[in-house]
Order: C-alpha cells, then structure tokens, then sequence
C-alpha cells in the first residue's frame, strides 16, 4: 500500500504564510510555536480569512469559556458530533486532543464508534445523548430531553454549552467533509503513549 | 384558538437592551432602524454576547460577501437547509427575507416544501441539490457533486459559499430548534403583498 | 427571476370546463361561486371524473362531517401529514384553509414547519403525533397511542377521523406530488390579512 | 400455539348486515355471492358508510377501469405497495388475488418479499419501482421517472395509473394498521393450489 | 405471466451432488430423504464447502441445541429477521418450516409482514421486538433491553439464543440476496393443508 | 475520569481456561502464543463452545482462503463494515489488524469514519462501496453491483469474498454489540508506532 508522498490536505488551494492577513498567520504560529505543528483546519479555513476569523471566534467562546463542562467533556462532544457526521479530520484531530484532555488513550475511539460503551459515567452519557438529539433531530427537542440533563445535574446553561459545541462542529464537520480536510498525520499518536516521567 | 398574549420567545433569559455590551446592542439598533423591529435571533443570541458577535461575523462573511450567488440565491439555500432541519424561526423569517430579495412573493412557499418544483430555474435546483447533500450526507460529497454544479457554470469558490451558508445556516437551525426560538409576527406577511407604486 | 407567464398546473392535460361531465363542472363551478377562484386540485382531478368523484366523496365524508375535531383542527392534520409528505400544493392550498378557519393567520406556517412548537394546545399537539405516527409509521400504531389520545380526551372515533384525514391526504399528496400539481396563487396570501372591520 | 377462537376483525365496532344502509350490504352480499365470504376489510369500512362509498369508487375507478396495466399487474402495485407499509390485511389478501390473477402460486410471496427478485418481466419491475418511489418519496419524482417508465412502453396515463394505485393503497394500508384489520383466514390459501381439471 | 421453465437457484455455479466433498453430500442426501427435496440453500452454499460447514455448524448449534425457546419461536425470528432484510428465501422456506413447527398455517405470513399483529403472544412478541433491535439498531442494546425481556420471563441465555439466531439469519439473509438465491417451489405450499387424518 | 480496574469484557459469564474444552482452550493458547494476549473475543465466545467453533471456522474460511484480495483489504472490509454496525470491539480490534496487515498507521482510523476519503485505491474504494451495499441494503444487489465491480478488475469470486466477509462481521457486530464485548487495551496502539530498524 503506497500513500502519495504530499497528498493534499484540501480541495481548495491552501495560502502560504505570508499571504496570509497579520491577525491569520499571527493564531497559526502561536499554535504552531504551542503544539509543534499547525492542524490543518487553520490552513484550510485560512483559504477565506473572515470565515477563518468567525469560525475560531465562535470556537473560542464555546471551548475555552468557563462553566460546568470539562475540557475533556467538551472535546467527547465534539468526537461523537464527527463520528455521526462521518467528518474524518475532525474524528481524529479532536480524538487526540480528548486523549490529552481526559488523559485516557482509549476514550477517543470508544466515543467515536459508540458513545453508549465508552468508559465515562452516566452523566456524560446523558451529556452525549443530548447532544446526538441536537444533532440529528434538533426539531424534536423539548421540555423532556431538559429534563433529562437535570437528573444528572446540568443546568440550562451546560444545555446550550452542549447544543452550541454539536451545532458548531456540525458546522465544522460539513466544511472539513466538503474540502475534503485531511486530519495532520501527527494527531493519530497523539496522547496514545503516557509520557515517560521526568528523570529526577 | 387562543395564543397567550405574549408568547416567548426564547427558553433562555433574553437582556434587555439596557444590559447588553455596546457593540450587541448597536447591532440592534442598528437592524431596528432598518427593518423598524427587532428580528428575534438578534435577541435570543444577546444572551451569550461572545457567540453573538461569532454567529453575526459568520453570517456577514457569507451573506454580505460579493460573488456570483444572487442575494436572493443565498436566502434559497437558508430557507432550504431550514426547512431540511425543520428550523421554525429561519423558515419563517428568512423566508421573507427571501421573498424580499427574490421580489416574488410565492417563492418561500415553494422552496421551503419542495425547491424541486419551486419557480427557479435549473441552475438554482442543481445549487439547492449540492446544498441539501452538504446538510443531509455530507461525508458522501466526492468530485461528481462538483462537477454537476460545474455544468451550471458554478465555480469551486461558488461551490463554497453554497456549502457555507448550509453549514451555517445548520448551526443556526439548531440553536434555534435548541432555544425555541420564536419568529417575530412580522415575518409572516413580508414581502407577501406588493407595495403600491408611488403617485407622481 | 423570472416566471413563465402561465406555468402549467398539471403534467397531464387539463380538461376545459366545457368538455367535464356536468356533476364536475357542476362542482367546479360551486366552488368558484364561492371561493372566486377555481382551486387546481379540482382542475387536475378532472382529468380522471370517475377518481375525482371518489377522492371528493371520500374528502366531503372526512372534513364535513360532524365530530369532536374541529374544523381548524382538521386542516391542522392536512397540512402537518402535506409537510411531512413534502407536498407543495397541499402545504400551500390548505395552510389558506387553515388559516381562516383557525382565524390565525401565523398557525399554518408553524404547523407546516414544526407542529411541535406552533401556537396550538397540548390536546392538537397529541392530535398531530397521532396523525404523524400514521403518516409515517402506520405498522407500529398500537394500544399505547390510542391511549395517548384518550388522554387528552379523544374518544376512539376522533381517532378514526385524525387517521383517515392523515391517510387521505397522503393519498392526496402523492397524486399531486406526482402530476406536479401546483397552488393556485391566491392561496399565498389568503387569511394572512385581518378583513377590516365593517363600517357602522 | 392456540388462537382465540374468534379474533376480533378490527378495533372498531363492525355493523351486522342488517344495520347496514342497503347500497353497503348489497355491495357485501354481492361479493359473498361471487367469493364464498365476506372479506373483512367490507366488514371493517362498513362502519363508517360514507367512507365505504368513497373508498370502493375509487377503488373501482383504479382497479377495474379498461387500461394498459392488466388485472396482475395492478395487484403486483398493491402487495408491493402495502408490503412497503407493512399492511397485513392487503398483503395476505391482495396477495391471494394477485395468485389468482395471474394464474401464479408463488409470484405474491415473491413480490411481497422482494419485487426484484420475483418471476415477473423487467417491465414489471420498471412499473413496480416507480410504485416504490410513489409510495416512499413521491416528492422527488421528475421527468427521469417519467422517462424510465416509457423506455418500457408505459405512457402517461399507465403512470397515473401506477400511481393512483399506489397512492389509493397507501390509505387503505394505513387504515389497515390503524384498525388492525384482520385478513380472513380464507385468503392464505387461495390460488395456491391448481384446481383440478373438470372430469368431461 | 411465463417463468423460465429452470429458473437459476443462483448466480454462481452450482456443484453437481457427484463433485462435492463427501460430508457436504451426504448433508444433502440426509435432508433429501427427511424432507423429499434438497433446499436450495445446500446446494448454493456447496459451492464453497468450508463456509458450507461452518454455516451449518453454527446453524445447528442455535437452532437444534436444547432451551427455552420452543422450534417455533425460533423460527419466528428467522422469519421476522428475513423479512426485515427482505430476503426472499429465507422468508418463503423460514415461513414453510414456522407453519410446520407452530401447526399454524396463518403464522408465517402474519409473522412475514408485521410480527406485531400475529396471532402470537406478548412473550412472543417482545422476544421479536428484541430480535428487531438486534437486526437493526444493535449498538443501541442496553440494560433496558434485557430488562423488558425478563419481565417475560426470558433469561439471559435466551437473549445470546435470540440474539445468535437474529444475527446468523442476518448473514443468511445477505448471503442469499447477494447470491440471488432462490426459494425451492415447494416451500410455498408446505404446511399451509392440514394432513387428513389416517384413516384407522 | 476514572475507569474501574478490571471492567467486564462481556455481559455474560466468560469461563476460565482450565473449564474451556480442550479445543477451545488450545486455539486459546495458540492465540496467546502468538499474540502476547487474548483477543476478548475468543474469552467472551468460549461461553458458547458450539458457536465459538462454529464462529471461527467461518471466520478461517474467509479471511485465510487464497484469493485476490489481500489480507489488508480484508481487514478493511471488516473495519468499515463494522463501523457502519458501531461495533466497539471489531473497529478497534480489527482497526489494529488493519494497521499491521497494511503497515499503514493512518489507514484504521480513516477507513472506520469515512472510507471514502481513506488513503486507498479507487479500486479498494469500489470494494468497500459494494460491501456498505451488503450491509445495508443487500435486498436492493443486482447485476449493475456486480458490474461496477468488474470494471476494477474484481472477480465473482472476489465479490462472494466480499461479501461474505461482510455477512459473518455483520454477525460478529451484532454479538459483540449484544454482550458488551470489550477491545482489549492492546489492540489501541497496536500498530500504530513502526518497529525500530535492527541494529546491524
């Protein structure tokens, strides 16, 4: 099984760094200088720069806000919201990143192909069924589907936490499956190997 | 059939102008001196300013954006996709905003139960066509889908801006579906009666 | 955008008034006494009198008769199973109807895009599941869902009548689906509009 | 495995004969005379009379009006059409009529099973998919149906004949399910066994 | 209506009795002289004999092996589980064996189009409601599954046998799509004519 | 997050190998031997001896016969069919086998969520298209199936390998989804780091 040696990372043409507008490349070097590399979604969104801007505003206020949710809660919706919409880059870029968050090299790929087996609590299952519901029947949502995160202790606002990120990486899902966004090679090992411990 | 005399318009608390950061509540003047009311989704989406600001900078980079989809074109694909995801509040109200755009005041109607036999032309059927595989299969677009848009003269950049604007509008009808948000009364006779032309 | 002056109502020929027997010009022209137009379902049906005296006869049964369904409600049921059969001469012809006889001119749009979340009470919400899950799912209707009704205080007849409205407009939907039946144009804006009120 | 001696044939209250409006019983007296036995779904529509009426017109108009489509044929659109819906009345008793008509004991289990794989002509199968699309997204036919269906000679007029059985047996199927109309035993046996030929 | 006077049983070579390994012959000849013809599925399954003895292997260890679960029931969910894979002979020759091992000749077509209104029993009917979720939806099993079939008194090895068989039957049903395998003739009538009783 | 120390790896009992008859036991062993560890599989089918034999003849009939398709495409027809099924243990289990038959890191994860955008050939992309028809909707398989496989240079042979590996995973999907079936920890990095280079 051969791979193209440099195979494209979007059906799109991808700008180089220094076409890019100052606020642009300043985030993909910031991220490169923090994670090594630079995932491919910041080149691929990068080809329309106030798309790119809204996207990773939108991103930011959900994910890096305060509340409820965890790190590692927020990246499990983001996983079981791709793998229902069969987005390969988002699946295997946010996989890493739940590995690292929750510190558990199995917990991606259980999410990914079947939520309702992973090793999480009930709680976070019930935060995962919400989030299907908003996903792939959004109209059918009503007071019981509330209720239902209240038994587990979400409030109404950790609701629209979750409906927010599912809605968004709906977004993000239908955009990487329509460029054909490929996934950094770097994200497939990451957070599978515990780092050795730091000699003393 | 009685309606309680003021019925919500969100599940979720909604800021009285007076409370909103001066950005938000200028973008809310700014629509009311327009249009001369407030649209709903301006309101709902207050309650969380930062994914307010996101959702309107998204909105604009698509919807405001110069290229060869029509003004009217772009509503097609909202009230498409909203309807796909049975998204009361975009159905109703970009409806009229399509009727608007389109000048035709049955055209909403049609799009919005089935675009195969609207009043559109084929061009307009083959970008609904692209646009309800981006909301519905996404992971199943390959160059085929490309190439039927291509026989009706659109660009990949076309290509794009059609599967933006359902990925967003996709978003947009979840958090909608999610806040049962309510269309304001004046969205449903807009652009329905023409305007009497002016004396001399 | 243009529209072709007279767009076809029908992909099968239309007979002349002149040329129908005279029990359906008869009908035909009851109706236009009455309404001020002849809506095309009556036009396109003629093609075939003896089917168009069965529907018609089957039609008068369901929706004139007596019963603890009211005429509102019964237009409900017509126009929630013609969305959810994507039919765009039902949705639009009797989304009019529903509008006056409800004397609302918001419900029918509600109606047609989520039953769920329109302006109608909990008894026309369980009304409207009933006819989806017979609209839909005919096989798996059981004791549990005429339990469900009697709830909200439906006897067994009434649920005769919301089953045999639902199953006679998705016969009636796949007719029109299928000669590309198209609305009358007054239907768009009829009940949208409050008729002013008499002067002393 | 025991069976109640005497299964209900519905849900609803079923007339005896003699309550019933005399042009109702004469129908049902006419077809013991013909059958040997009253088939239940007679019995069942009986007790809405104004409905039997409008339901057997139409059914005379579709199945025994002169026609391109032979007697077989129409049944095939019928067990496929209410095996599609899961109908056990029309399934079990069109199915024995289908035998019949087409001098067949094995083609109606087949065509129940798998219309693809059953014992009749490609142009069958061509008439039979389009039933199919009929009876489960009639709002996506459009002249590549219509064209498909002349490749193999059928014109226009089969079409509407195709469809209006289709559309006719889907009322009928969901009202089968609804009242949980049970089909005779007399039906699971005929045209099954070749009758013997006539000593001389 | 003409058949081919010898159909194919297949789309892939059948071995002659003479070319078979001598354990897959003599299966065949055992089953000729219990039952007075070879099913077609031996004989399309000869043509690869290690998946023949595996196939039969696992056949027999689920449907001969010892339980709570009569020969009936079981051939219920054979015939349930074909039907739901529209699998054309499995339902005809599953039927005739359900006929046989029920003493019911109505069973199998009841059973075929819609288990929920055969002649069968609550217990019956959840056993197959389990079977279905297995057949269509087994990534969704959970506690409440297992559950609702205890209350019938299943255990839980009655669940792995009606869960085995619905999954065997599964892969059966798709090997015999695939293969276009088809039903022997005789199947058709088996058990549906009671025996005359012996005469003394 | 926490995970319990020793989670179940099936819902029912697994029995321990000096209890497991002595076939059984021994393909145990040679597993271990080989493997360094016990696939669950194997542990959580040994509860049925019958079956487990039976389920593993199967499985050697397939995937180790000679024939066209190489050991790594098998596996990918596994992976894809049993994402389609959301069967935890077979993506990530067979996701390892994948990865060491293909010696591809990448290959497991791109195949399980979309294999339409994996890095494999158009002909492997045909392969797999025709096996997602099998596992879900192998009723609708005809000759344009096989032909559309013929024109990457498939056999008829090759296609019943296909197939079948198909029909028994979709088996095996169906078990593991109904026991609660566990990977084992080993399969998630297994293949996913290349071996160093021996030292000369």
């Amino acid at each position: 099984m051969t791979v193209s040696p440099q195979p494209a990372i979007s059906r799109f043409p991808v700008p180089a760094l220094a076409d890019m507008p100052d606020d642009v490349r300043a985030r993909l070097l910031a991220i490169q200088e923090k994670s090594g590399f630079i995932p491919n979604v910041f080149l691929v969104l990068a080809h329309r720069p106030d798309e790119f801007r809204a996207f990773f505003a939108y991103h930011d206020a959900l994910m890096d806000k305060p509340g409820n949710l965890s790190k590692a809660e927020r990246e499990m919706i983001v996983v079981a919201t791709s793998s229902a919409n069969q987005c390969q880059y988002c699946v295997i870029a946010h996989g890493a990143i739940l590995r690292i968050r929750a510190k558990n090299p199995l917990i991606a790929d259980q999410v990914a192909v079947n939520y309702r087996k992973a090793d999480i609590t009930p709680r976070q299952k019930a935060m995962l069924a919400f989030a299907m519901k908003v996903c792939t029947d959004s109209a059918a949502i009503g007071d019981a589907d509330f209720a239902a995160l209240r038994e587990h202790g979400f409030t109404d606002e950790d609701a629209w936490d979750i409906a927010g990120i599912t809605a968004l990486f709906g977004l993000s899902n239908r955009m990487a499956n329509f460029t054909s966004m490929r996934p950094n090679d770097e994200f497939y090992l990451m957070g599978r190997v515990p780092k050795p411990a730091k000699a003393g």
